[in-house]
């Protein structure tokens, strides 16, 4: 190592200015850094004594000290007892051609084969990112109607901390009073035979069919899907690399010969009965009862998506799978996105009690512990009635809007498209009667801010239907109309 | 279809109770329901008109028909125009056998077989279940000097939700707002090069991890972790089935030569540069060159890990590697966990501009949305600069904690343990000077609340070391010495 020291001369230039906001030593330790980058203080070379450097520059000793301390600790210098810092030798040559590269000069070492297969196969140019809440977006519900002043009350005793407890870890299940309310929730309102033990709460229904995917399926395995069915969820079990099969939905449910006919029985089932979605069908009960009929035959899974059960406006849905078998292997998941708000993030799974432990030690692992404030507030909101009166109070806004879309689509869209006449859930679907590109048309109202979803998405395979998925909750009379006018609009301009 | 209707005195011995909390059509609906479940009520049966079933039961028609028609939606009902209501005859014999069984006669169609194999072979029986804030726990700050008051009264301002954006959806990748502020921050305090729209705020670090795996790795693929390294991220790279090649902690840094010695080089290294996890030293920066230039060489991600960067007691922590690279294969995530609360589930994720949209896609797929209150609340605490000054006060207190216990280890167990001093994080590691089962000594301390965890688990493959994890941050002094004592006890009845 040269022991050469280079003369004080070499750091006049550097200016220490007081008067800046970034401290002093800060200033010095950036000065030197760069000089070292440069290759203006070569390796090997002793720096001045402290002592000498403070009178140079005009500061104090401990500014100095500070400065190169840091400089030592990121290994720039090296120490030596009794005989001061001198400039490091372990950096290599190309260290210093880099020379502090901006953002725009990173160079695209890696390319798309470097993701893993799942992904590369998933990518496509994704036509719907934009989920502004644009009416006639699906699953978007009327947040002018959030009792704001009640969540907010309630929100606030939470947001006061008292109890450090939910600021902390919990059960990875969540945090035990709302799966106790919710528990009572389920088995009375959707006949779920559960325990609060048996439910796991997740960040929004997307964690829960991520979660079932880690949990259960293997690469290649294969999973039945509703065709059409709920695109999110074809395309979370596509990450986890499954072998997707589209089961038709025929007249009131999906077509359980097709699923007969499989030459190998699925891993996984996964199915919307109480609604199919997107068509809005509701699986009649013999249907039901041959399903978990043929899952225990198989020994295959089912997972049953009951994503907007709530909103029903005629008959009570029919009370869900889950709670007409009696075997440990049907999943049944839900979600506050709907009911409360979206960005809540709050959904659940409930799983069977042999399978709890397997389930949570995966959450834990995968996404560790939940908003804790969040759930507490879910919980007073249910527990004091709010969530009762809310929803009876939806029910009747929505019902009426349903009502002015099957009236408006009469009068203005009979001649182009027809209505499927499932009186429940957020959303209604129209199936044109011509020849139309429905992306054209979602795309279209997209310019004019409307978000319907096109019909033709939802399908795998070659046989899809045209038309438009219309989300009816998150809008008021008047969008309604212009919006319904507008795809008279459109679709007149493609026929 | 048997066209028989049943006499009206098959329905005497139902009992409608006005004064009931439910309903007299739930009573009336549930009655019915039970008869025709017992197979007392016979498939084709036609029901008596409604007419006279409101004469003999005492109530008006109205209550019949909506017993009838949710009778009816459920499948147990069909009507014919003008005849009335019959059983329905498509149920199988099957059903009847089933009578609403109990949450005790759900019986066990399948076992452990029908699950993931990753997941198989990733269950354990679980040690550390029980995650509450006892002292020692490792990653949990000291949750009593949060500033409640700040933060509810910035909480409250958003949970006022006068902002209806705040409850829907957003960008994938997050609120903006925050990841503006945040940009700023890994800018200037860790030499982060990124801009807002390169990060993806995540629900937690092992969401974070949770994203990378499924983005990059295919089943089989070879990730480098650290040995001794981080369990979650072992076990989330296990549940994506990677082949994991433990990379050991040599002297000051991961052994760059075993990586170069890999018959294969991995597709992802996973590494915590800053404040090795859990041992606590901090690579030099001429073996991060090292790193860097061998990761662009083999083509091979980097995910760098700055879990708690902001604790450093000395000198502030050496710039992060992301910020010395140039090339377009380094990943960087910390978290707000350490630093605010592990509740709030929120970590981050700095991407590569070139990989954002594929990375925003997925956890767009995979994850939804974000809490975007608890973003906004967040994104204001740190612009009005209550981040830093929250992260200042941390610092002097955990720095006191840090040396007491370093004191209490000099006085109470230097005889029997090694404390290795780096003066960073929130935890230190003891390594036994005996041969003593640390998961025995950790489970001892467990029974009396405290929460250190054993460092032999941190280890991967045979050669493991034998101490403790003691985290620092939540504990006060008096729970400091009494546990430090309570280890030297335990030690000396194990030796």
């Amino acid at each position: 190592m040269s022991e050469r020291a280079f003369p004080l001369a070499e750091i006049t230039d550097i200016e220490l200015n007081a008067s800046l906001e970034t401290t002093l030593y800060e200033q010095l330790y950036h000065a030197i850094k760069q000089r070292i980058c440069q290759g203006r203080f070569k390796a090997g070379m002793r720096l001045p004594a402290s002592r000498k450097l403070a009178e140079q520059l005009s500061v104090s000793r401990n500014t100095i000290t500070l400065a190169l301390e840091q400089l030592q600790a990121e290994g720039y210098l090296i120490s030596r007892v009794g005989s001061g810092f001198y400039i490091t030798t372990d950096l290599p040559e190309t260290f210093f051609k880099v020379k502090q590269p901006k953002v725009a000069a990173i160079k695209p070492l890696l390319g798309k084969s470097y993701l893993a297969a799942s992904v590369n196969k998933f990518m496509q140019p994704s036509t719907n990112r934009d989920l502004s809440n644009y009416p006639f977006q699906p699953g978007m519900p009327d947040l002018k109607h959030f009792p704001k002043k009640i969540w907010s009350r309630i929100a606030q005793r939470y947001h006061h901390l008292h109890d450090t407890h939910l600021l902390a870890f919990d059960d990875p299940r969540g945090y035990l009073p709302l799966r106790e309310v919710l528990s009572e929730y389920l088995t009375s309102s959707r006949s779920v035979r559960c325990q609060p033990q048996q439910i796991i709460l997740t960040a929004g229904a997307q964690q829960a069919l991520n979660l079932v995917s880690h949990v259960l399926i293997n690469p290649n395995d294969i999973v039945a899907i509703e065709n059409p069915g709920y695109i999110q969820a074809r395309r979370i079990f596509e990450l986890h690399a499954a072998k997707l099969r589209g089961i038709d939905i025929q007249k009131d449910s999906l077509c359980i010969k097709q699923l007969q006919r499989l030459k190998l029985p699925p891993k996984l089932i996964y199915t919307t009965p109480t609604h199919q979605y997107p068509l809005g069908m509701i699986m009649p009960l013999a249907k039901r009862i041959q399903l978990i009929e043929y899952c225990k035959q198989q020994h295959c899974w089912l997972l049953e998506d009951d994503y907007d059960s709530e909103y029903y406006y005629q008959a009570k849905p029919i009370p869900c799978l889950q709670g007409l078998a009696d075997s440990n292997n049907i999943l049944y998941m839900g979600s506050f996105s709907k009911v409360l708000f979206p960005a809540l993030r709050l959904g659940y799974l409930v799983v069977p009690e042999s399978f709890v432990d397997t389930f949570t030690q995966v959450k834990a692992c995968l996404y560790g512990h939940d908003v804790l404030i969040n759930q507490a507030i879910v919980a007073e909101f249910m527990s004091a009635g709010h969530f009762g009166r809310h929803l009876k109070k939806m029910r009747l806004l929505y019902a009426d809007k349903l009502n002015y879309v099957k009236l408006l689509h009469q009068r203005y869209l009979e001649k182009y498209s027809e209505l499927l006449e499932y009186d429940a859930g957020m959303h209604l679907v129209i199936k044109f009667k011509h020849a139309i590109d429905d992306n054209v048309i979602v795309s279209q109202l997209r310019e004019k801010k409307f978000a319907p979803t096109a019909l033709s998405n939802y399908f795998i395979g070659k046989d899809k239907q045209s038309g438009l998925v219309l989300g009816f909750a998150n809008s008021d009379e008047k969008m309604i109309e212009i919006g319904i006018k507008l795809i008279r609009k459109l679709i007149m301009s493609q026929i």
